[in-house]
């Protein structure tokens, strides 16, 4: 038997409708240049976003083609992810920090029908323009005058299509199972893998982590977004603050810039913030530097990197900010677990809680999760066994888009590729992706474990571990490490500093500083190269 | 093209297993008596979920039969929610202040096979037993040594039952639009009409309302349901309390006992707790009598009713809790709108802010609403013009339980029986219900805003307005009223009291006070009854 209840479809339209009609005067701030900002309102960008709606019909996009950005966090990109989804196009969007063969590899992938830019981008498209023959055209993130000169075929500029164009649009209604959006996730192997989200996935992400506990925010709050547009939705932030009805900041190109970044949180009074550890790490430095505050903020959220011990200490301690883990991924449409202290924490000694915050946290709502081991036997949440992480619900994956993988179990759970274990309440504690785990005398060693206890160390600004081949244990952990400048501690005086905090089995043979490691394109650390470089050094 | 996200499904079913796997050990608290409490966990609730599941299946229980609750607020009633709609069966709440023809006509039209009863309403079904003879049999809500005598076929104790049972259950995987509940809402005319709810639309409504300004709260608040699991679900919080993870507090039988509740909220340190005004200001009375405190409630939830100004007052000022007023349907299933104060809020003057907070609020997520005139032609958002208010969205319901009704619009909009208007940012204020708006003079006048500033009246506990038939007007304002014991007020002093603050053609033309109004069954001034009363007393 049915119930008789309304068949009205979750879709990213009914966000923006509610936006619209609740929450129209709610601003949006940009960072145009280190100095000043632009001003717009929900109201404003929808009606913008309608007008784009209009020019894309005018220029013969149809629904479900691939239209990609190359874009950062601003209200032309807000406009943009409204104006395909909700017309029924799919927004592509696209990291421009990935290497050009892989640019080539997913705009010919997407079938990319049109490419929208920011101005900084268009070297970069000039390059590939030849291998992307696909691409009808490229649209300027800009006015006329500030479009630049290129060799880019079929150039528009963003502000005159939409100047010629009528602000309402009849929105279609769209199956909430349809595909609006396609993200990329550049494996360290092989080529990227397309996640195609549907409505339905993104509305109830938007939903499940609006609850409190999974890092909702108020009306009251004011939020920025310093994790990039083209990661995951920036974490679904660009769906959540209209639905809240929040005001939103968006730090234009200026992602990684600790000045800027203080800037707006000051004078925008931002309250909630998102980003990764580097760029958190990267405003403490200028923080520290230049002596400023960031007063308003009062919770941040970090997620896509294991998070140093420091980190936290320093908002808590002396910016009076909480510091929150979260972990995600591209194929989770993004967050998958938070760890917001709940009733348990206060009863936790002051060494449990330290160690409770760097664990990754309890699933949302909407997200099951299990650990198995190499057969695919469950194993028992005990916090202490590790296994093969699996996840299950409304926004995972169950395949990528026009490709085979056997990354996805034949049972319907999608295998992570992450190796965690599981406490009796359901926290989730990442210990090593499958890939990096080393394996010494035949056991398991985790790498993040030993890079965690690293970061825990006054002067160890980032920590890399890998298994370099041994000839007696197979493989033996390896530590790469960049130090805080001034410091002059050897390699023994960080060596000694993990006795009695891990395993005296799990203690790196050596260490080894660097000025820098190598990152990928999504900002982690590649362990790849670190392996490729550094994985014979006990046997050379 | 369909995105490729996986097809899980919402149901209350995934509602249970996340509080199942991440929630286990928090607490359910039921009051017993006035001095005592039980105390469950959600774990254990779910275990006994699953043994009456497979009590009833042994009963011969098949999915979509409606199975009637006649319980108070406690744990069991809340282990009957989960056991049926999960296993697929129907929850039928029932409100057993129903009147014994209405009680017999709902039974029978849902098709109940089964009734679970708390012992106190033992002979209000042995009254009935011969007029509803498709019930296979009671289940009473106790041990075998509580059970009472009774003249009630086929009667079943439900710790026996579970006692008989393993405490695991396959749970069937289920289909989110299939049924979960039916609660029947009693009209002032006619028969009562079934609003038959789906998993779908359960789920979406708890996740809407758990969003911080829809009455969100977290895992660290300890929330108490003082409007009754009969009614539209407890407004949702047996569903969002788990979802969440906050530890729940019921009150048995003693929803309308000042001194238990003021002893719970303290001793179980509530934080959030949902009611009626009636409840609150049974609450406030109790306290002003005792000396008492409530200092662990931080936010209560008021709706279903107008909300007089003096208890928004006595709360702030008093006890220092935020009242908050909200608006819900059963056909809403059941919140529709909430007014948490937003950032526009304390940009308003004294004056404004006090009247801002006896509004409705704005809509959750997923409500849509609109105002018509007679004629269904849509009427501005400017907070001044009233009409018909209508609902749509995915926790509205479509029709009544098996009824042909007109209140449905042929365009897929409910129409709610309300008169309201809507400002500009999508607040809504209820100004009456369409059939008791008073017509003088050809202009319609609201009977809730002459109750509204009634109620501002220091002396003036209750009050109710009708429209009168009046030989010059057709019909004028007649109010009815109950005062405070000690107060000496006349009727003209009271009258007085309107001059500058409602429309002088809107003043009424005469008072009568009264010891009490007359209720319906859900606690609503009966003004049909009034009306039938009084409805000529200026034509006499």
């Amino acid at each position: 038997m049915q119930g008789q209840m309304m068949n009205v479809p979750l879709t990213i339209t009914t966000v923006m409708e509610h936006a619209r009609l609740y929450h129209a005067k709610r601003e949006i701030i940009s960072a145009i240049d280190p100095q000043s900002t632009h001003k717009t309102t929900y109201g404003e960008a929808f009606e913008r976003a309608a007008q784009l709606a209009n020019a894309l019909a005018a220029l013969g996009c149809k629904p479900g083609e691939r239209i990609a950005t190359l874009a950062w966090n601003d209200y032309r990109h807000f406009e943009i992810y409204y104006a395909l989804t909700c017309s029924g196009a799919i927004l592509h969007t696209i990291n421009p920090r990935l290497f050009e063969e892989q640019l080539v590899y997913i705009i010919n992938h997407a079938e990319d029908q049109w490419i929208f830019l920011d101005p900084d981008f268009v070297p970069l498209l000039e390059n590939i323009q030849d291998d992307i023959p696909n691409v009808k055209g490229f649209i300027t993130l800009c006015d006329e005058k500030q479009t630049p000169k290129t060799s880019l075929k079929n150039i528009r500029c963003y502000e005159t299509l939409l100047s010629e164009q009528k602000s309402d649009f009849e929105w279609p209604e769209l199956d909430e199972y349809s595909a609006c959006s396609l993200c990329y996730t550049s494996g360290t192997t092989g080529n990227p893998k397309g996640v195609l989200y549907s409505h339905r996935s993104i509305v109830v992400h938007a939903l499940s982590v609006s609850m409190l506990d999974a890092s909702g925010f108020s009306a009251n709050d004011i939020v920025l977004s310093i994790v990039p547009m083209f990661h995951v939705h920036a974490w679904g932030l660009p769906f959540r603050a209209p639905m809240i009805g929040s005001k939103l900041v968006f730090p234009g190109r200026y992602l990684g810039n600790g000045e800027v970044l203080q800037n707006l949180i000051t004078k925008e009074k931002v309250s909630f913030a998102v980003g990764v550890p580097t760029i958190w790490q990267l405003l403490i430095d200028y923080l520290e530097q230049s002596g400023k505050k960031i007063e308003p903020l009062r919770r941040a959220i970090v997620g896509g990197a294991a998070c140093p011990q420091s980190l936290f200490d320093q908002f808590s301690n002396e910016y009076d900010v909480e510091l929150i883990q979260g972990w995600g991924m591209t194929e989770l449409g993004s967050v998958g677990t938070v760890n917001i202290p709940g009733p348990d924490f206060e009863h936790l000694n002051e060494a449990e809680k330290k160690s409770s915050v760097l664990k990754q946290g309890r699933p949302i709502f909407g997200v099951q999760v299990k650990i198995t081991d190499d057969e695919g036997k469950e194993l028992p949440w005990d916090g202490q066994t590790s296994g093969h992480l699996y996840v299950r619900g409304p926004n995972v994956c169950n395949s990528y888009f026009s490709q085979e993988s056997d990354e996805f179990a034949v049972n319907g759970w999608f295998m992570t590729g992450d190796v965690a274990n599981i406490a009796a309440d359901g926290t989730v504690q990442i210990t090593d992706r499958s890939k990096d785990l080393i394996k010494s005398g035949g056991e398991w060693i985790s790498s993040i474990e030993i890079e965690n206890c690293a970061l825990t160390h006054p002067q160890i600004t980032e920590a890399a571990v890998i298994g370099a081949k041994h000839e007696k244990w197979g493989e033996r952990p390896f530590l790469i490490a960049v130090k805080r400048a001034e410091d002059s501690s050897s390699a023994e005086d960080i060596l000694n500093w993990f006795d009695g905090k891990i395993a005296s089995w799990w203690k790196p043979d050596n260490i080894l500083f660097v000025e820098e490691l190598p990152h990928t394109a999504t900002g982690k650390v590649s362990k790849l190269s670190l392996r490729e470089k550094y994985g014979e050094f006990f046997i050379k």
